[in-house]
């Protein structure tokens, strides 16, 4: 309830602060029998991990990630599985000069007044560094998905500040610190992100994931709609504040005319909807975008107040990336995928596992 | 776990289906003590109700809300509060030329895949008709809010299809159909509502949502964020593509130095933020945005295909919205409300009744 | 969170008071495409209702119960079924002598330190009448899991204050007003029942209830045991006081030797365990047994205190069961079957639907 | 929903197994502010760890716990707190051989069945080792329980085997490896143990435990109990088959007017209801019993059957408790602990900070 916990039948509780000793989670209804070993987990939480380029934090975290229960024999056994990453780069004293003043745009004063204390330590629990131990575990939901359905993630930062990035191939992803799926405009954002670091300051970023594969008819009726669930776990990604499905922000200008994607006996014709209508899956690509606010840690000075109310200003010092953008798109991939997971399960238990593979509406149709 | 309940602590289960006998909900956990009865509620389902001008379904319910239970002289007891909606004008036969085609857009096609099996009345469950007992149940939310903290929720519509909509004063949104936060406008979206409903097609719209007076500290710090519920609830309303917070998508192209907030002795000197930071309310205005899709059930002919996989084409002509973005309003108010009933309890759980009353930072800074 | 609501994936939500215009049930998450009637409920609710017999509650209640949705041509569609049970024969007049006073043994006293308020018409929600929806609602569970599994349900008492009731025949249960599995010792019970009727006195019971046909793998194993979600289902029963499982407090005796049941070829040799073992079913019957105590409503004058503290006496004259143990029989198998359909459905979740159909060890055990 | 989290608004997340590398909790929910250090929990944990006595099994675990999480600078944060108990004596080979075989009433055979595998270390997830992270869980909320209300917890064994235990007096405790009231018939139980174990069986018992300084109005009128809850919170601990709440199983031969406790202005004159009427609490002590069966694991051969279902025997080597009852006393006093912690943050979210205190209600009555 305090909502530390992601999901109903694929439940992850994620715990640990930012410069503690450690963080984690406890993946519990991990369905028994797959196989899994840290191997699988690792390589997703490299995607993520801080100090692999210039562009991010230089906080040097390994993010080596301990699988501490529910695998025996390298299957899992239908028990929770903690998933366990020391924290290892810890620098509390970085935080020394803001003890006593808040951050504007930080969760500093919000947690204070909600909790009535502080916990400097690199933002303690309102870190990003929280979302390793979700990664861990949406690589778990991966696995069984993939396995299952052939259900597969993918995600692309499609703006960096006000540099629209276009889409030229998902191929290009992995070749670039972006996490662009483009290869001409990389040098033009490694310019923009050089003179934004000289500034001091820090920008926004536009990121869009996709789901493929998907399985038909995963999502309830009326408030856990899947595309509801998924706003929930995207908005939820810090610095997130707009999320978009399908069309987006697009449709209100669109007429209905023009919106509904038909549907013919090849499949739908187009993807407005962005995967779902009426929140359930429909077996086309679930797509959807989210707006990233520029990081609150700057050097740039800005005007505050302390804890007694007093005119202060800001100045942060700690090591932060100047665009908390770049490293949300295995994020929010492994959102999405927490999100589907969970969803398969639901869908399961009431109406069986008759969760329909992935198959083209083409194929479907006539013999359905 | 089918998703017909929303919240975890004042727990709204909802049933029905537009053209069943009734629809209706139960509200577990409200408060003991209030005062309470049908006029209470009954005024935003009259906002929200259907018939009420030309530009709107001329479904003719009267949506007469009645207690079934939880409120005994006047006062809730703590006990389940069951509002009932009785269902008036169905017409189930309006729908019998769709019973066997997918409408494009529409959640047949999902529901059927899904279930098995179809309810075609209206869209029976996937019906935006299903928001009126939570509605009903917002302003049982609203009442306590505003009793207890002075909070208050309002909202209008910004843009309709491409068209915007200037605020000019909230006092402007009781007096035109729109919900429209204006005067000036209003003989030009008239014109533009009746030349659509004669082209047979529908639009979409942009709704905005705030709450004033809000406790500070509301929200929790990782997954039940405020703003990750908030984005869950307005994005489960019917036809909500997109939810944006505070600046929205605006921050993909802000720097830093400017998008976060300056304290100040008296206050936040702006609201990029819309009202949270970290997820946990600031006690400020919280602002959301939400983009509706234009109505999928429209009288302009769509290819389809029906469900032996042949190709077909489909044309609606029951009664429908021609955009249902006009009533959207009160219901995203009432959903808003909800989620801060919810995370109101949530606080009081873990933090006791500590909620900061409805205070400027001004009055509260020097004391803390 | 305020306990109204019965299960996680077959979620039954309870609303209504003894003496409001109605009571009924919400139940979310019921698969879809179950032929379902009110003829399939209607006879649950008769074996439960009051006035059946002299020695129950005069009250006059037929209990007709009214789908109100969740229902489409017969089948269930997977959407919420609501329920509704319109009381009849409400007296709040009969409580009206209690207003002030505290009855010994009820709930009264506690409800008003509660709540801050007393709904003193008939124990309103305190009283045993809103047993009626689970009965409702264990009705539409029974014909899932029969029709699924072939798993059924039973229960009778035995024991009737100091009387013990040996067991004769399953058959015996529907034919004497005690659901007493015996025919040679009615006679007695009817006579012990009218002399304690004219003392004014009421009595304690024991009930038996029993699961046969159940799947192998049902529960889960740290705390949602299915011994523990039944032992919670039992024990929230109106006067229930004690549960056991199996054996029962005869564990406490023996030795380990003696308890482990032995597993054979051709099946278990005994079922000290009650068909559970490390809280997951094995097959086997699933037997528990309650304690119910005696009604707290007599007309034999206690001592208390009114609202003020100051000395009282109460004595209670509306229409009560001088047994509540008697009716308890089917409210007790309904409780058992929610159990069990919620953990069905959970196991489906996360081990796929594979609950190992109604066999004998020893038809499963080659093969597996 | 697999049964791994404990509590709604106090949740406990438990992980490990008997046998891997380290078991451990995660606390959800726990209010900020309260001071909490690993001195506030061991001393609850060697109250159960192994090893104590020649009565209990000669596994060797310090049991030493480690807080990863949720505390800074000594004080709770509000955020999650792991605990985190690493294994220390595990040794595997001594289940080898039972590899193959069920155990008579072990969950090896239901584990098996429903899962498809199994961890044969030490019964893997099912195991007792797992209570230990509860008993950490519980210290915590014992601490702010106390510190809030007064409240505090006993328990005592008050039957081993066929040989009643006198209550002498709480002060004897903590002076015998029996968690006996008593000290005079100590000698006997030694005496008792010892044979029992040369005999290579196992015994079963009975255990009270009890709450003091109850707050008044803790639990939900339909479902949630207070006693629905601690039953299932008692019958979800290893081997436990039965619950009583106050007089149990003696209330089935008891008259109403014997039962019903009266009120005075003193207070209550008896507690045949075990502090709770219509399952809220009402500031008398809670009491509760359990039976505890004899342990599975035993040196005594017993008839079984292996995985091919051939007919087999097995008797276990391994280090395990002769009478699991023994240990069981500090482990249901925190499981009781744990259901009244949630429930009084519960009953905050609802009613708010009116809990009443520890009050005789001679105290309160006059000023009510």
């Amino acid at each position: 309830m305090s909502g530390s916990t992601f999901g109903e039948l694929f439940r992850v509780t994620n715990f640990g602060e930012s410069h503690g000793p450690a963080i984690g989670c406890v993946i519990d209804g991990c369905p028994p029998g797959m196989a899994l070993s840290e191997a699988d987990i690792q390589p997703e939480l490299d995607r993520r991990r801080p100090g692999t380029s210039r562009h991010v934090t230089q906080r040097n975290e390994p993010d080596t990630v301990e699988i501490l229960s529910g695998v025996y024999e390298g299957l899992t056994t239908g028990t929770p599985i903690c998933l366990l990453i020391k924290n290892q780069d810890q620098r509390s004293k970085d935080y020394g000069n803001i003890l006593d003043t808040f951050r504007p745009g930080h969760a500093d004063y919000s947690y204070w007044r909600k909790y009535g204390l502080r916990d400097p330590r690199g933002g303690g629990r309102s870190s990003a560094r929280l979302t390793a131990p979700m990664v861990g575990a949406g690589a778990v939901a991966r696995k069984w998905l993939k396995e299952k359905y052939g259900c597969e993630f993918r995600g692309c930062m499609t703006q960096l500040g006000e540099l629209e990035i276009p889409f030229e191939g998902w191929q290009h992803v992995a070749n670039n610190p972006f996490f662009a799926a483009n290869t001409s405009k990389i040098e033009e954002l490694e310019a923009y992100m050089d003179a934004l670091r000289k500034s001091g300051d820090s920008v926004g970023a536009r990121i869009r994931v996709e789901a493929t594969g998907v399985p038909v008819g995963l999502g309830e009726p009326l408030f856990d709609k899947l595309d509801a669930d998924i706003a929930y776990a995207l908005m939820g990604i810090n610095a997130v504040k707009g999320v978009e499905i399908g069309a987006g922000f697009g449709v209100v200008a669109q007429r209905g005319s023009e919106h509904g994607d038909e549907l013919t006996p090849l499949g739908f014709a187009s993807n407005n909807s962005g995967g779902m209508l009426g929140g359930i899956s429909t077996g086309q690509d679930i797509v959807a975008s989210i707006a990233i606010k520029p990081t609150s840690s700057i050097r740039t000075p800005k005007a505050s107040i302390n804890r007694a109310g007093e005119v202060s200003s800001v100045e942060t010092f700690g090591r932060h990336d100047p665009c908390v953008g770049i490293r949300a798109t295995p994020i929010a991939e492994a959102m999405l995928a927490l999100v589907l997971m969970d969803h398969a399960l639901r869908h399961r238990a009431q109406c069986g596992d008759v969760v329909l593979p992935i198959e083209a509406i083409a194929a479907a149709a006539p013999g359905v």
